[in-house]
């Protein structure tokens, strides 16, 4: 729930000039999004989401946030279609901060998704993958492998507040994973945080994309393997095998895993639950109480890695060996 | 802002097959209200509210503020309708908590209100009382002068934590309160929180009033008596003349205001001061941090009490004399 920023309806009418589309006829602060404020805008013309970008985004990157929005609803993808000014800007600015106004999707995300949503999860990540394939934009992750030390750092020293030993453990895996992390495997856009509150279904069906603020050029199947931990693990912390099946599978269908890929998924997955370990962690011992800023539980991060370190092979994740490349 | 209650889709599915309102295409937790859970629908026939209420509300008030709303808007008050299950039913349940789906009104509300926004409140709050005289529900002010002091008495050993004396000061004016509250004056359905962000206005025009969670039965010029709170002072804590003036005369234009009316306003007014200080007090000091009610200082209506003490007469206010009865 965030919106740190209220707007006057002086302030956004004088914004919204810069824009055709159409008049306003209400806007509402939304509750989602941990990041940013947003507003669902209610036009003549239809529903947008305002964007206010907070200052957890780099204003230098959101040119490249914008770009691949637009470079991937042009191939395909459905994800929301950042909206231009009249000048052609994608970016103004508003209560001070840059502000983009996207195009509103339909659709619901899954508070308890099944095998279905996962299988298709799976299709829709390999077609982000393979439409982002020609995306001439690059940018480093910003949360990626080099990115955990400096971040752990600044929870180290209190890591043991949240469970005795997690300082040691943390520090035995972070450093295993700098030793192992793969090299020399495809790249290319990902989007780094596709929890399923990012994922909208509408009957039964994927209808969209959202919120690419983390996207980035990286490890693709590390993308996967973020999944993995978004979508397929129970309330009870069990890996659900049924779950990964269907994701790998739909993924695979469309772009397969090569041998590489596949033998690196357990260290992948294993890095993405130390990444998101470690922002929940950050978060938890740091942000202040009474700021909007949802904690999460870094422990069910903890669980996860727990569960990868022991993981052989990525049949362990329901991977048809025969497969992969 | 207020999203105290995630709903999943299965549970939004099961209650809406009780309705007759489409097919849901999105729902959004919207950041508005501080009592209650909102959420913006979005179904093939249109938008909707849809409200969880949250353990502030009294469960056997519902149907008050449900067929209010439904008289009020069957009479020509621009505000939500209340949306009725096939069954008939006004209130369901939902996440275990009462919930209702009241439609969508456009309109923004004015983060900075003008004259002439007061001018349009006059009007619309003279409206509403005169379209509640036929209503048959009745409900007590659970915020009227008799409560007051029980409120009061949950804050008062730690007012002084806010400022210096304001114990003392407090102390003196409610016993003052208590003494002179008018007794006798017309009585009928009042919004009793009818702040700006309760009243939409589309294109220079008020377009509707929501929120009437707080409505109840009371003396009529006590609603505009917090109206004159909650419309009519500036950032600086000064009192606007202009926005008094405008917002009296276009009330007394629909429903003229009897001498003894006119004679309560400052008494009144000083209440009103009072009722908001009461309850920001209590928030203020006793709302946990990180819970997500936004607390609002106190000490604003502890100013406006200052300057509603030494009003003599409601002409101070704006109120042409000639004007009342």
């Amino acid at each position: 729930m965030a919106v740190y920023t209220d707007i006057s309806e002086t302030e956004l009418g004088a914004f919204l000039a810069r824009y055709a589309i159409g008049g306003l006829l209400s806007y509402k602060g939304i509750a989602e999004g941990v990041e940013n404020t947003n507003y669902l805008l209610r036009t003549d013309k239809g529903m947008f989401i305002l964007t206010l970008y907070e200052k957890r985004v780099d204003r230098n990157d959101l040119p490249f946030f914008l770009d691949l929005m637009r470079h991937l609803s042009r191939r395909g993808v459905n994800c929301p279609l950042p909206v231009p000014q009249t000048s052609g800007e994608l970016v103004g600015e508003l209560a001070g901060r840059p502000a983009a106004i996207i195009t509103f999707l339909e659709g619901m995300w899954m508070r308890r998704p099944t095998v279905e949503h996962c299988r298709a999860l799976g299709s829709a990540l390999a077609s982000l993958h393979l439409a982002g394939l020609d995306f001439e934009g690059r940018r480093k992750n910003a949360l990626g492998v080099r990115a955990w030390r400096p971040l752990w750092q600044l929870s180290r020293a209190r890591a043991d507040e949240v469970e005795e030993g997690l300082a040691a453990e943390t520090e035995a895996d972070l450093e295993l994973l700098e030793g192992v992390w793969p090299r020399g495997l495809p790249e290319g856009v990902i989007h780094a945080d596709l929890f399923p509150d990012n994922v909208f279904f509408l009957k039964g069906r994927l209808s969209g994309l959202i919120d690419f603020y983390f996207a980035c050029t990286d490890i693709l199947a590390y993308d996967l393997a973020i999944c993995l931990n978004a979508w397929c693990f129970e309330r009870d912390h069990s890996f659900n095998l049924t779950k990964g099946r269907a994701l790998l599978q739909a993924y695979m269908d469309a772009r397969p895993l090569s041998a590489d890929e596949a033998a690196a998924l357990p260290v992948l997955a294993h890095g993405a639950a130390m990444r998101f370990m470690l922002t929940r962690l950050y978060d938890w011992l740091m942000v202040p109480e009474g700021s909007f800023v949802v904690k999460k539980d870094p422990m069910e991060y903890v669980r996860r890695m727990r569960f990868h370190r022991q993981v052989k092979s990525a049949a362990e994740y329901g991977l048809a060996l025969e497969n992969a490349g």
